[in-house]
């Protein structure tokens, strides 16, 4: 149950086989200090390449293919005072006849204090002198290197996790991953002060991060996607990642439908019944060359049986 | 201010240039006695075709295209105490490798108690045998005649609005459709008692109910897609309607940039970081012909510019 | 067998349960006297309305639904000796970022020489002096109504027919609808003197035309999408319409495996070989609210058994 | 000019950073000695692993990200008479209901016969007694490793090339991609004796294959997507790569457009009359994570300027 920190020189742009710069045992707490999504660290040094530098991977001892990686989100915490975000919105949010109205993107810093747990622009528009919004840290970018020695970008997920940018990715969260290569190979990054979302403007405020992760190894339990259980212990969700939405959404619904009848018991009749009727979804990413689609069920309703 | 009730011999199962069944006055309240989905009225008699067919529509006075028809969704009252369902879930919903193993669809009922707002399956399986589910009654379908003079199927919507099957379509809801006819040629139907996100499993629980609906004419407010206000009055939102999901999302999120920049007065960095920080999204039907998105803004934000 | 001229004062926009303003006899043949897209005569006189006016419906003695339309294409000749086409490219063929270079869209005018069958620019860019293209009439939208009682604006194409853009509807082909309505209720209009895949620009060379078509009634052949005969006799195939392309190629390839199986006699596991190795795939509108995707096969491959 | 054999002993499951087999010049030939899909090479031995095991990589001289790697398709012959494919159709090319009615897929072999350039069925159902289809053999996989140090599995194609199963890939065509890693890393293998477009069945006639290839380097010439010319030499093509295919589209449009602009000199206008009114669109694979669409355009057309 040791506490590590992990903050390297190096950082990472794929997840995927490569050299783990920490081994932990099961059980035990990372603390991943991680630079913003262009690579900028908590003092606005540059030490990482865009896009979503990943600090890790991190060999978790026992962890194999066909095995979960368990990963509990205990703490986020932004590293410095100073996020940004891109605007207008992203070309591919709207549709393309708006586009033609659009200027190039640009950039705008937001002032983050962790003390009164809040964010504001620092030159803010004239129409927006007053926003103040409350900070809501979560993880735009983690996850473990993929089945089949795949190395994938981290400006895109997959079954393996990756760039998902999903706002249910905040502290008090339970995800686990499909193994895909010994160890694991865990990996975290891309941290957002806050989000909408979706992440439309193509960022959240993006920001260097304290993320602390707490690491188990659910063994034999041979996932297809990510899956977990919300901050608020209330709902477990299952993740889709894919273009276009529409097959996001088959992913995390097939995956639910299975945890459903393979975990809790139920057979396809039944478990239809309880997605048909009480199913949540949620929009994560739709910026990068993959989206994705939280499905959500509660648990008050699924465990009484 | 008069209170009508529309309890109708025929039905309409598209949304158009029709004749209308009533012509109201703006600030009016309409009851509609609606058929569920197969077209069964409240004596579980067959009176309308699938789909989804539709009471009206209702001429209101003075509403020109150009214009948007208001509506309020006052009251949802099931008038029957059996629903149905269908089951397994869908077969867009899920991976295609995965349909291969279902069977075909079959249905299921219902007991719907207005009394102590709950649901149960009557002949439940097994593992269902404790299941009770509160009420959350919702408009599946409806909506006015499109511009253009399309008349277009209850079961697609569009951005006529049609059968978005969007849970947040409840009592103390209101919202805002772009008249596309004289009149606006309002109909309702395909009442569900309740629903899951994106009715997966192609139904919600599916009921005749009295829909009363107050309408009002806002004059030279010419929106493209569907606008509204929560039930709890804390957000605004606009429908897309489109496939894939893609573009649905596409749709509702112009439409909530224009009406940020146009009625707000927001510039565009103003809006994008507006929305790029704290939009939210729900996906409404993915079962029909076209699917459905809802980008929700939180009105405590954007109010206080 | 008469031949019948439709040269008419009104034209309609949707495709749907018009009142028909000519009847025909199977086997008669219409000259269907066309307005170009934006309704302009072959005086350069504006008669109609955008989108693709159409002229007819042409109700056609003994359809119905259950029935198939067959429409032999005859000769597709324009009626002047100008055309227009728009530019740039659509903005929903390129990738969102290109969109943001592009300005506003713009008309340019083109010379239709029927007598050498060859087409250029009136006011040609430095670039394209020389440029001198073949004519290739086409027939961009044309079909009947819709079954349910719809009716689809003809910039959407359908299981109808309508707005498909497809290059393979020029004279010498043959092509069924699905009948949706009593007397079939065709119409036909938006003719291109040529065009590249997909109306990418969001035009072809638009031109009014005469269309001259050749009706017959297929009695109880149930079919659910458009199929057909090309020009050269050589292959069949069957229309998909919807978005994402995906979903219009699915629909094309289901009604080419039914077709296979349900006519010619194919097993599933010989049409999946057949269709396997040697199908072809077109595609058709990529610009409208509907995309098309047409799958050919040879005839002399699926008819010698 | 020297020619290569490479039968290697390892084959790779993913296009990336992989150590070089062997190290060749520019204006060499290799003939690959590949494996087919599922592994088993010219004596039905199993060497390899599925997906898609190439030969490979080979480094290529003075290859460095920001050149094109030429690659001239000099011949493709299957080593072995026996092909094999995979029936019914995939389940994601047809209607999801239809799928319902889908029986587990199961494999067929068919004789390839390279002194008659045909091939048929070893065992076929009655109804293909007679069938006797010409070879047409064909690249379904091979490409670069990509930017950015991503390893890409040979079941999905990118910007890399990859999995792309276009017919077009045959003898005598030209490629050229994008070199995303010093020495670019070239690896070919999935060879099919034939296939019909898209790959619908998921496979084309699978077959172990002696491709030889001749490659080259071009300089600073930075493309984004793979670029080429038919084998008949009268059309340059790009492909564009993703899902759904409408994206696919838009990446290959975009790659034309620019080729068109920056290397023929069009400006926009110009480039958007020819494309608008001359493309072609082929269809490549719709079975894989990716779906690939090839844009074409006419030498003479475009070169006559």
């Amino acid at each position: 149950m040791a506490l590590h920190h992990l903050d390297p020189d190096a950082f990472i742009n794929t997840l995927g086989p490569h050299e783990p710069t920490l081994h932990v045992q099961p059980g035990d707490t990372i603390v991943f200090h991680t630079l913003d999504a262009f690579g900028y660290d908590r003092a606005q040094v540059q030490r990482g390449e865009t896009p979503n530098p990943q600090s890790g991977p991190v060999w978790v001892n026992g962890a194999e293919p066909g095995d979960a990686l368990e990963v509990d989100i205990v703490r986020l915490t932004p590293s410095r005072d100073r996020g940004w975000t891109r605007y207008p919105l992203a070309t591919n949010v709207v549709d393309p006849d708006t586009v033609i109205t659009f200027p190039q993107r640009a950039s705008a810093d937001w002032a983050v204090d962790v003390a009164t747990w809040t964010t504001r622009l620092v030159d803010p528009p004239m129409a927006l002198q007053n926003l103040v919004l409350p900070l809501d840290p979560m993880i735009g970018c983690f996850g473990v290197a993929p089945l089949g020695g795949e190395a994938i970008s981290t400006s895109t997920p997959g079954p393996h996790g990756g760039n998902m940018d999903w706002r249910g990715f905040r502290a008090g969260t339970k995800v686990w991953f499909p193994v895909g290569q010994p160890g694991a190979l865990l990996a975290a990054g891309d941290g957002h002060a806050r989000q909408g979302d979706g992440e439309i403007s193509g960022t959240g405020i993006e920001i260097s991060m304290e993320m602390e992760l707490r690491v188990n190894v659910r063994k034999g339990w041979a996932i297809s996607w990510p899956r977990g259980v919300t901050s608020d212990g209330k709902e477990i969700f299952t993740v889709g990642n894919a273009r276009p939405l529409d097959q996001a959404l088959q992913h995390a619904t097939s995956e639910m439908l299975t945890w459903l009848m393979a975990d809790y018991g139920y057979d396809l009749a039944s478990a239809s019944h309880l997605m048909g009727q009480t199913v949540g979804y949620d929009i994560g990413n739709v910026y990068n060359p993959a989206y994705t689609v939280v499905c959500r069920m509660q648990r008050e309703i699924i465990e009484r049986g």
